[in-house]
């Protein structure tokens, strides 16, 4: 067994250096590639995602597993060896679903599609891109063919971003959360007096914000040895080992929260893969187990912490140490109920905590019907508009600030939305029992005490890399399955405090 | 034939992508990389040098050389097709010399012990590198053993980035360098007091420098939307393809020549591989042919156009503008002499055009002992330190600037620093021609006209590749090997007239 496993680990390695070298590739493309790179850059990236996909899924592999988890039936479930084996199968058995030319097929649309979108968003014009929509929608109800399912077409994209979580489960738990958040949102718009956030829309200088980012993530115990931070146009986390996690991020001259809370944001991501353990390095346990335990985390730092009155005890005076003029007329207070303005809008990244998850809901809603052909791609406009009025009383004044503010569609990334939510209520129900657990985080935020939360969740989350899914997570550390009325219960505790409901 | 052909373009794409590939993790290695990353990067390094090698050597790439050699071999000489599968051949009859495990060895060594260089010179150590130096030299004798060589050891080394080039041709023009260099030098000195540099030991506002740089690269011409220069600490060019190749450049504060000479430097560098053609690209023929051409253009560029009188009679007034202080006291003819000061000093990167030289005559030598074993490695700096004063008359104040001040030997590059000189040599060959069949080029500078010699260079040089070598380049544009005759002519021509010889 001991040269099989040596050899499944010699063929991970290999493949996981090859795709950490595409993440460095694309990080580089997002942050620094000058344009005339782009093109070369495309091939770079295929030819190593053909290459991992290629041995990743080697017969070799196969055989290995199919021998090695006949060996090791007998380990627990919870040994690293049966992990590494089960976990591995799961990835395995999923990509050989998928031919190399669906694979390349895919790549090629992304790219194209991406490329689509970026212009039509720019110039504001639906037509441009709807072609290549309705090509992409059609990939992916192949693609969910190739990986098949049970009820749902939308349960195979569903399981690429979130292993057993099923349509059904997510309508549910989103039937749930709106039933809440709709009359919640409703009585506090009749009372939005009661929060003032326009000190956060004053001019406020880059080069500060940027430095205040830093202070942000250092606040939090993010390791610059480990990582750094860079400019890109949208925010994002990407990890190449354990030991090199990095946050980009970006910054808007007028208003505060962006680089702030996008920092606290990519900083929760990337206190998750950094807390990954040293031995998983370079095999399918390493780093986060998927995107919803994911944004659990990101969310944790940038909400649950970030805008807790008790943060903003402790960080305001460094905020009114880089921000003299801006601070005059604030206070620790005002800014905690500043950075906690309930305000629907038409952007979901610049959404408040109360109405994020109905932009989500709204695009689970389009992804299905879309998928299922309930929903022409040429209706979409019209619905969107209709959608978003009905979900957040906004019109979008535009497809750019409407359907086309994400980039999530062009990339194929199908299925990947309801991750933000529940990822979002799983934070909620994560942070109670750190509550529970860990005494009183508020006091021990005020204090500028972050190490205790981040050890608990190295502890309960990080350590474990990729071995145990949401669902075995979830009940393992609160004992029960990933649920609503956590979130539910922070929200209207805090929001109901803040707007005197 | 048209279909080998094209299978032999897509495999030679596919070894293009991953090499580029790596190239794009040593750029974020040395320019943004956290120190945490450092075991991480060796290991995806080695994976992908490994996977190139592999590929490259693939006994399919021999068979389809093989055939297509026979079924082209009535091209003419110079045809695209006919060079591909020539300068394939050269480079795959080495490549299948080196053991793919060899080759990946090779590369995480190179990892560890560039991390170990720059740990070992920043805390001024030589303790911490000698280890990674004597497995270095290890390899690269195994690497000579592999290779193969006639006469010398050396060859094996040097034929990797000089093709054809032999120990004792270089021993050979060194020898008769040296002869002219050394009486130079020592009039120089007599007359040391013609020069007067201290206004560029001044402090220089290192964004400013910075800012400078740029206006150096635009210049002569760089384009940023093809590249972008990054802070590093040891500078170089890189290529990603020949739409983003990138310099990166450093800054000392109160030293001007660095950052500006390294600006045009590497940007001469970069204008051979931007004007590579795009028909060459992820083919063996894309870029530049050789360490030597390449050097005798950033040599150019550098020395040629930037030391020159003309040069500085068009950028002065740039300069003055960016540092009005500083420029007080000066004029284009003082800056042209003092950015022409001769002083013997212990800094490589940073020495004169005449002594320049002299500093790669040693480590040549160096190189020649280590290798065949005549000296060990912890004899190395007290010899250098000997070396240093014989060759140039200064001691290294420490290790960090003696012998641990190149970045080469921790990366496995044995056999490159010849190609310095070699390439000075050839630069002052090739501007000769160019002034004859240009007119008067310094009159051209001084206008601030640089492209008519930027595109003589693409149509002698860039154009081409790396479909010729060194001697055939020579030869076709000069009419005769690489010679020392014009480099010498030059070297006395200039500094007797500064030095009032």
């Amino acid at each position: 067994m001991n040269e099989k496993l040596t050899e499944l680990r010699d063929l991970l390695g290999e493949v996981d250096d090859i795709s950490k070298a595409a993440s460095i590739l694309s990080w580089d493309q997002q942050a620094y590639m000058p344009p005339g790179g782009a093109p070369a850059r495309a091939s770079q990236l295929g030819t190593l995602s053909r290459l991992a996909h290629e041995k990743f899924t080697d017969e070799r592999m196969g055989r290995l597993l199919y021998e090695l988890s006949k060996e090791t039936r007998d380990l627990p479930y919870d040994d690293d060896t049966a992990s590494l084996i089960r976990v591995t199968k799961r990835d395995y058995e999923k990509a050989v679903r998928l031919p190399s030319t669906f694979v390349a097929e895919l790549a090629e649309a992304s790219g194209l599609g991406t490329t689509a979108w970026a212009q039509a968003r720019a110039e504001n014009q639906w037509d441009g891109f709807s072609d290549h929509l309705k090509k992409m929608i059609e990939l992916k109800q192949r693609e969910a063919d190739y990986l098949g399912y049970h009820e749902k077409m939308y349960d195979a994209l569903l399981d690429s971003y979130e292993p057993d979580m099923k349509t059904r489960e997510v309508a549910e738990m989103f039937d749930a959360v709106r039933r809440e958040l709709v009359p919640l949102v409703r009585a506090i718009a009749s009372n939005a007096d009661r929060v003032d956030d326009a000190a956060l829309h004053r001019a406020y200088d880059p080069a500060k914000q940027w430095e205040l980012a830093h202070e942000a993530l250092r606040t939090i115990g993010y390791d610059f040895q480990r990582g750094r931070m860079d400019k890109v146009p949208h925010p994002f986390c990407t990890t190449f080992s354990n030991h090199d996690v990095r946050v980009t991020n970006r910054v808007l001259p007028d208003f505060f929260n962006s680089a702030f809370f996008g920092a606290l944001h990519e900083g929760g991501h990337a206190l998750y893969e950094l807390g990954s353990p040293d031995r998983f390095e370079r095999t399918t346990l390493a780093g986060g187990t998927s995107l919803s335990v994911h944004e659990s985390q990101s969310r944790m730092w940038e909400n649950l912490v970030g805008r807790s009155r008790a943060f903003w005890q402790f960080f305001f005076p460094k905020f009114k140490k880089t921000f003299r003029k801006n601070a005059a007329d604030m206070d620790a207070e005002k800014m905690y109920r500043a950075v906690s303005k309930v305000q629907p809008s038409y952007i979901r990244v610049e959404a408040d905590e109360v109405t994020y998850s109905l932009h989500v809901m709204l695009r689970f809603e389009a992804e299905n019907m879309l998928v299922e052909n309930k929903l022409k791609v040429s209706e979409l406009p019209a619905w969107w508009d209709e959608a978003m009025s009905s979900y957040l009383g906004v019109t979008p004044p535009d497809v750019a600030h409407g359907v086309l503010q994400d980039v999530h569609w062009s990339l194929g990334y199908y299925g990947y939305f309801p991750t933000y939510s529940l990822g979002t209520f799983f934070s909620a129900q994560l942070f109670d029992k750190a509550r529970e657990q860990l005494g009183d985080l508020d006091e021990q935020f005020a204090r500028g005490e972050f190490a205790p939360l981040r050890e608990w969740l190295t502890e309960n989350i990080y350590q474990h890399g990729r071995k145990y899914t949401l669902t075995e997570l979830a009940t393992r550390i609160t004992g029960e399955p990933l649920q609503t009325r956590s979130y539910i219960a922070y929200l209207k505790k805090k929001y109901s405090e803040i707007y005197d409901l």
